[in-house]
């Protein structure tokens, strides 16, 4: 599954409008999110740059893109690629692709990047092109990516089946197979789900990193960003399965805290403290609130029941086609909230030593209130595993 | 394996000693890989920034981190580490770090910053800290990175055995069970590889994409970026399996071309000339040569060999705690190669619609010569499948 050159074309349309009504003549884009989002082009961040130009006179993108990538932008975009040989090249690409800018008349034109570029770039660019007024606005598809398309949370929907599969899958492997390693789960979920992903999918767009997550047990599930380690599961522990997936681009997220063996009154309160928060916090996301008004409601819950002191984190944050991306369900993010925009809503809390609990669910915001695209149950009975 | 505190500290001192040579007073790190080469401190880079300051004045590096990683960093270093709650926060993190940094007394100093951090960082540095003279100084960690040390040296070694044990197991996973998918031999390979690492090193420091690869048959070996897909591989076909790996946080990799059931004349001879190449280029890499010299005499066997039209790439890359670093062995890099360099040689060519052949070795530097760190046979013969 993936996106197809009409939706690009719309895309690019919309980026153009935008450009024309802030007078600028061009957005010379250089990161690999926007190329991604804005042209289909995927490609994993290299020393060689990849730059592509959306000018106001043409329909079409250009691309500067090393040769050695050359044949899988074809699969989308048939002109106004141009090619380097290679990085760091005895002339620097990004001297080179300023050259061709210059060419085609852009030399002394208002153009736009964006600020996620590294300095160094951003220096390049104005000593090539030092007619060009350059100004910042990587607001245009940052702007853009905030409210996904039908297209976009169809992919997005899919993805979120995947990831409960995930955790379903994960719970399945502890069943089978006992008391095993956190690695041993992670693995075995990832085999079992990319191998679902390519038979059900097709085209797959990429492969690497399609599915993916930590599995923490014990004590290590007190650290939020813990990494699977040999560690094997033990009776009475907590289990968070934190599972993530890819499809056309799109992510999804479904995180559970599941149970080996029967929880303490202990484990219960904690776990239902933050189930509690979950619920109220993603009933909060609705269209019209923002993003600070909901991550608070969140929040209070575990503050009332005593427990601030093992928040490490927010509410959430925006997923698309980045797993972590704007609005922010955070007290420092304003934003208000819009049908179509798509977070996670994963309220947690980490008590050293003894054990971390986190629910995390994929929502979106409907004209109607918030729709959960991930479902696996959340009740604590359905979380403990009998072994 | 990973490396210790003496080593870091070791890292830690030449760069104040660098500092203090160009009267710079500190150094502010946002950089993920900067921060893991000089501190240990791993991390994946999120919109969550994480800052190191490395000052003048301490022996420990300062550390701005955010509350939910406070717990690996825990594992290398136990002082001067400070945390805020959340991105974006009600105050931005980097304005916060910035504060930290003017309570500290250096809020008119002479400070240094990396040129590949964002420019919206750079200029969020500018903003809080608007007395302080900023200066670009990203050549200081990147000159370090340039030449390894012994205790580098070591984990790149194991590095390349563990590349090659997947070549191995890419040609194995053929003989076992045939005419499989591109996928099938990824995944499995990087099932059996990850299973081998986890059971021989201790501690593992990070596990996603600790093995990884791309797997390339038939026409789709024409592509030198193809991502491994369902194709089948058929008979008579070129099969490139290119593999590699990350041991303590450093990484290597083995590329083998080999041939499913006897290859053509056409094959055979377009092998031999990537493999003459491919000698020839490896060879030059010696101490005191320019990295662009070895370049030229590499590809000149393919220019020699009426080849050049299926060249895309340069003969190679540094290799290190990045996959792809400096220095660059292509024609921009005038770099002179010195003993503790490691670097790929991977000359290739790839006919369009036909196939792709590509030879790649992980190669150290010594006062001696090149040394191959990889060995995996590169004759023909050994790298014909009979199925």
């Amino acid at each position: 599954m993936r996106l197809t050159r009409p939706f690009y074309l719309r895309k690019i349309a919309r980026c153009r409008q935008e450009l024309a009504d802030r007078r600028l003549d061009g957005l010379f884009i250089l990161n690999h999110l926007s190329i991604w989002y804005l042209t289909g082009l995927f490609h994993f961040p290299t020393e060689r740059p990849i730059g592509v130009f959306i000018g106001t006179e043409e329909d079409s993108p250009r691309f500067f893109i090393p040769k050695l990538e050359e044949d899988q932008i074809r699969e989308i975009w048939d002109s106004n690629i141009e090619t380097y040989f290679e990085y760091p090249g005895v002339v620097d690409p990004l001297a080179w692709m300023c050259g061709r800018l210059a060419d085609l008349g852009y030399g002394n034109k208002r153009l736009a990047y964006e600020g996620n570029i590294p300095v160094g770039h951003k220096e390049a660019l104005c000593a090539a092109l030092p007619g060009v007024d350059w100004r910042e606005a990587g607001d245009i598809i940052a702007g853009m990516r905030l409210v996904k398309d039908e297209e976009e949370i169809q992919l997005i929907r899919k993805a979120a089946l995947y990831s409960d599969f995930m955790v379903e899958e994960g719970v399945r492997v502890v069943k089978e197979r006992g008391l095993v390693s956190e690695i041993e789960i992670l693995e075995e979920v990832v085999r079992r789900t990319v191998d679902k992903m390519l038979d059900e999918l097709d085209p797959i767009v990429y492969v690497s990193g399609i599915a993916s997550g930590l599995v923490c047990s014990g004590e290590r599930s007190a650290f939020p960003h813990g990494l699977p380690s040999k560690r094997r599961i033990k009776r009475g522990e907590n289990l968070i399965l934190s599972f993530g997936c890819i499809v056309g681009g799109y992510n999804a997220e479904s995180e559970r805290t599941v149970f080996v063996g029967s929880p303490s009154a202990e484990q219960r309160r904690m776990y239902e403290a933050v189930r509690e928060a979950q619920e109220v916090g993603t009933t909060a996301l609705r269209p019209g609130s923002r993003c600070r008004d909901a991550n608070r409601v969140c929040l209070d819950v575990l503050r009332r029941a005593g427990l601030w002191e093992y928040v490490k984190h927010r509410q959430g944050h925006g997923i698309g086609i980045s797993n972590h991306e704007a609005p922010w369900i955070e007290d420092g993010d304003g934003t208000i909230l819009r049908a179509g925009m798509v977070v996670s809503s994963e309220p947690g809390i980490y008590v050293p030593g003894r054990g971390g609990y986190r629910v995390s669910d994929t929502v979106l915001i409907t004209e109607a209130g918030p729709e959960r695209l991930t479902s696996y149950p959340r009740d604590i009975e359905h979380l403990i595993i009998d072994i």
